[in-house]
């Protein structure tokens, strides 16, 4: 491993040369005429494939209790996916939900039922508010803050650190502030940092004093069996933790086999208490005759238990640890040493959270997309796109081939040092030849 | 065909005889011990087994633009499938989008949209109104009315006829109140009389003026291609007709092959404006990255083409015309000409709409209840479960097999022979021995 010294540290001459060697480098980089996408977390085809079993299930049309699942009903999903699904998330079948393909969906009927008819513990329909407000860790997944804002639900942000949320702010938030309604936590290798939330914060969010009755955690699982290395993360309880701090319907827990089988073609799983369930269940009755049960045999079928899951999940790691060493190999042998990026080395997930010089993000990703390779636009990670520090940027390796990671990782690195490069000798008032400004 | 005297027309002493008469087969019905159902428009087996081949398919993994259909992306559906239903809906495949296993579910996204959003031509968001009432033509789908009522908005009916609503009713209904915002309607066959809206209604229902500019017809043609008979219907083209009447976003049309493949495991689609569209499309992408692609290419090549479609449907029909046909058949043999029901003959879609002598519906249902055979509840295809005359019975007889079918709708028959004859009996006040109150 290369070790660099810190820009910061170069000579006005070392820095000159410094950047025009970067951006000698970037003319060559945009002269291969790269097409590369690192933007979304989206499995790579062969990942897919690991599932193309399913193409062929399921073999029977009947469930467990002899229902033709070809048929309507069964609003609360197939008994032997949420009995595999219960097992997977430490709890029991009749407190889980299995829908259709997308998790995210669930999210977003979970808000409109807040919104439309208040939840369980909710003195009234949220649409009747003055205001409400959702607590957002940062850097975090953005369709989760777009989902609320399109709503008019207001962001309220808090630090996102390696073992979970800034809690002395989430705790001052909601003791005495009855408009904080929500807080969404990614437990498990977050998007994008992969910090995972300790038993301790879990502990906390479950037990804290909240001034608003019916403040809910929205627990987007959505990583946990996604693990990249052996030192695999146990997801808290939050559910057993929120009963036992008599609290039991604040937390509802999301899934989907969305990263385990087919991206588009998964299913999506919800789990909370059952208290919640009757009063997702009664709204559901009104929209839905039940999900498609079809798919969700095929995938208990596929699985066959939630050991098949894990099993599964061990495939997908063969295929996508690699990638992930790609990304550090190519941010260190670059920039290691330099002190203009700092980034994650997660431990599972989909993400590598990098940042940047303070100011360059965008110029980064503007550099990226001039030589080919699309990013996620930079301050994604935080509500409404804004990154007060313009510094952080989200990488997606799974998609491409590995030989694409590496190819577009190379890209990356340059294109950060060549904006901070920029960036440095614009503070120092360097003018230098063919160097653009840091904008 | 057998015809009787009318009820009204016989004497005391022959009254007494036929409730004596109807009694002792009622009696002998419950001796039975029949557990049949006929409460919902369910496929029956051997019409999900027409759509097995769906459980070898897709045999590719690719739509024809070359998406690998396992990954996440296109909101808007399938090329493909949105072009066959462009062409069974006489729409174009921009007008079409194809979504999950239920159009029940694209009908409450759209209503939430409205309440949450505000439509294309909507002043405000619905929550943001004093009122919003809609029009449900009665008899009509209970799930319609429920899904409105649940978000609060008032149910305000009128008669549905043979050839659709009363429009003399909906023209003045919707002419100086801006508060009715939007009216069920199920063109085709309608759920559960059988109706079939005439293009001269469906012409003026595109045209009439309204207060509301946002006055929307949600246009449910779910049983647009289930013919029952050679005659088969042609929907009107609501589309063309609103765009025409200078009301381009009057009309959202649904439609699901849950009575075509799979009822839990289809696809539903909704088709309207550009506009409409892009409004929905837009608040559905912060809730999904994308249907179930491979389950409509699944249904893509399961069909081939929209002549596919309706070749499949004349399957259907011949498991499906038999069955209305024992229907009629049960109901001629024990009540025609006694004056005490009226039923209608559908040429499609999945329900005999049978009204019975004022104030016995309920009895019926109950008496047999008694007997073994599961109805309908009384008033169910009214706001509220509500029928202000307690005579409306939707039959579905769909699901059980011929046999079935037979047996159960002549015990209806009696149920319906005996309610009637009790009523008759209770208000010329003659007791008779065993009768019970038709109260």
């Amino acid at each position: 491993m290369t070790t660099h010294a810190p820009l910061a540290d170069l000579t006005d001459d070392e820095l000159t040369r410094f950047l025009q060697d970067r951006q000698a480098a970037y003319d060559r980089l945009r002269g291969e005429g790269l097409k590369l996408d690192l933007t979304r977390g989206k499995p790579a085809p062969e990942q897919l494939d690991l599932s193309d079993a399913l193409l062929g299930l399921p073999t029977s049309t009947k469930d467990r209790a002899g229902t033709d699942v070809r048929n309507y009903g069964g609003l609360e999903g197939l008994p032997q996916l949420r009995e595999i699904f219960a097992e997977l998330l430490g709890t029991s079948p009749s407190q889980v939900i299995v829908g259709g393909n997308s998790s995210l969906s669930m999210m977003q009927t979970t808000i409109v039922n807040f919104l439309l008819h208040g939840g369980v513990d909710s003195p009234r329909r949220w649409v009747e508010e003055e205001k409400v407000r959702f607590i957002c860790p940062v850097p975090g997944y953005d369709r989760h803050f777009s989902l609320v804002a399109s709503f008019g639900i207001e962001l309220v942000t808090v630090d996102m650190h390696a073992d979970g949320p800034d809690m002395a702010a989430v705790e001052a938030l909601v003791k005495d502030d009855p408009t904080i309604r929500g807080i969404w936590i990614v437990p498990t290798y977050s998007n994008p940092t992969g910090a995972v939330v300790s038993q301790e914060i879990a502990a906390r969010l479950a037990a804290m004093p909240t001034a608003a009755p019916d403040f809910t955690i929205f627990w987007d699982n959505a990583y946990a069996f996604h693990h990249l290395t052996e030192d695999e993360a146990k997801s808290a309880d939050i559910l057993s933790l929120t009963a036992a701090s008599g609290h039991p319907n604040r937390a509802i827990v999301f899934a989907s086999t969305s990263k385990i089988t087919y991206a588009g073609s998964g299913v999506a799983v919800l789990a909370t208490s059952e208290a919640n369930i009757a009063w997702y269940l009664k709204h559901l009755s009104m929209a839905s005759i039940g999900p498609d049960k079809v798919n969700q045999l095929r995938h208990a079928e596929f699985f066959g238990s939630a050991q098949g899951v894990r099993d599964h999940m061990a495939k997908h790691r063969e295929i996508l640890a690699p990638k992930f060493a790609a990304v550090d190999a190519a941010l260190t042998d670059e920039l290691a040493g330099r002190g203009v990026a700092e980034w994650s080395h997660p431990t599972g997930g989909y993400f590598v959270n990098l940042d940047v010089l303070d100011g360059t993000a965008s110029r980064v990703v503007q550099l990226a997309k001039e030589a080919g390779i699309a990013l996620t636009p930079a301050g994604a990670s935080f509500p409404h796109g804004q990154d007060p520090r313009d510094r952080n940027i989200r990488l997606a390796p799974s998609f491409p081939g590995l030989d694409e990671v590496r190819t577009a990782m190379a890209g990356v690195a340059t294109c950060v040092a060549l904006a901070a490069a920029e960036k440095v000798a614009a503070d120092r008032d360097l003018r230098v030849g063919a160097g653009q400004s840091a904008s």
